[in-house]
């Protein structure tokens, strides 16, 4: 299964008064992390969007636990990969690691977007195309 | 148990490019939620850290489950309860609703920390106050 | 002219390390209220985009000076207006203030914008419409 | 003068319902660039601010203007470069490029800053080292 390891960097921006990250960025590190995952299986998100014309993969449930804090100007890894397709949906795992430690896990549901053609402001799952599942296998 | 409502104008900046709230923005939403739920049990936040000397109620598990989208302009109204407390530890639970309809939920649980006396980079989980805790049972 | 006040509670998740507004975060404020503006001048954004057919009202210029910091929990008032309505661009003033202190402005020229009618994944000005600058006369 | 480059990927999430960048996220590039170029000169802002004892380096007056709009996925380069010093404030200027055009240009007034020693909720400017200043030099 592919997995995408990014170095991310810990932005004075992304932490609140404890000093700490502001919990929500990590949400935000995550969403970046799922696209650059895609981007490696040869899809980069906004030439995904054209080319199948989807809207967006959005979240339907998603779960962080958090186990060690990080301060700004760390540098941390984050490891994503793809734990299962179904259908219209998948689920994609991240951890970050600091050194060999588990700093923070995520844990994503998503589905395949597109309009609704019988409203264009509403959005309407699709079953996810065999190609794509198919390049996260390597 | 106390409840707290807010009303939440979905902002252009809280959206993405598929015109619906970027999903971390909620955990945003529901952070200040969790601090206006304390305000209203007497403990707004900015005066709790300096009266209990604590650093603050940080994060370590939260799940959010998304069932309908919103998009800039709307009106939401966000729910807000504890639904546990331990010695250090509890829950929190969010619910935002659109008209009858729970758009989205939200499940933290969230730690009572101070600075850690031995090191001051660190923080290290306290005993909850009991009058923190009975101001909720309102 | 018509003007806005908007009562802007600054959040934990605004602030950042230095237990002040983290000020990104204030240019959000100001983008809100700008809105916030145009809907209390008749034309809330998720409508007027349709109304017009424009994509948005994007900044092409923007400055802030900052001469008192503010720290979570404060309530602060924004005041926003219009000076300027040009072709197809205008300025926006906003004022946050601290009882009477000024405690922040932000100067904003902003461009009416519609799709390229010869290239959708560009943008391109438009003529304001009249209505819409009669409106703010009030 | 010392020149810090960066290449910054934008996130879906940075980008707002036009499928462009939101402008205060270009803030919080510049921000985060800022720190970047302190690194480059041997002061990565979490060891300076412990090593001075400041409280941070927060903006006074900051100014972008925005020349060509960017989406997600795509990578920009970001110079930034500080284009004077006085006695506690100082000058950054960042530029970022496509290609060989401008794309967004932002301006900075930051000053240096610790604890007021009569009121430890307070922040005072302080003289910037000379050390500090005697290593954009290079």
């Amino acid at each position: 299964m592919l997995i995408n390891r990014h170095t991310q960097t810990i932005e004075w921006g992304d932490c609140d008064p404890a000093g700490i990250v502001f919990y929500p960025r990590y949400f935000a590190y995550f969403d970046a992390c799922t696209g650059k995952l895609f981007a490696k299986a040869g899809f980069p998100k906004f030439d995904m969007l054209k080319r199948f014309n989807i809207v967006g993969i959005p979240m339907v449930d998603t779960r962080s636990k958090f186990y060690v804090p990080s301060h700004f100007g760390e540098d941390v890894m984050i490891e994503s990969s793809i734990t299962e397709f179904r259908r219209s949906s998948f689920d994609v795992h991240h951890r970050i690691l600091k050194g060999d430690a588990v700093a923070v896990e995520g844990f994503e549901t998503r589905v395949w977007v597109g309009r609704d053609p019988e409203d264009a402001d509403k959005i309407k799952s699709r079953p996810i195309p065999q190609e794509v599942i198919r390049a996260f296998d390597g």
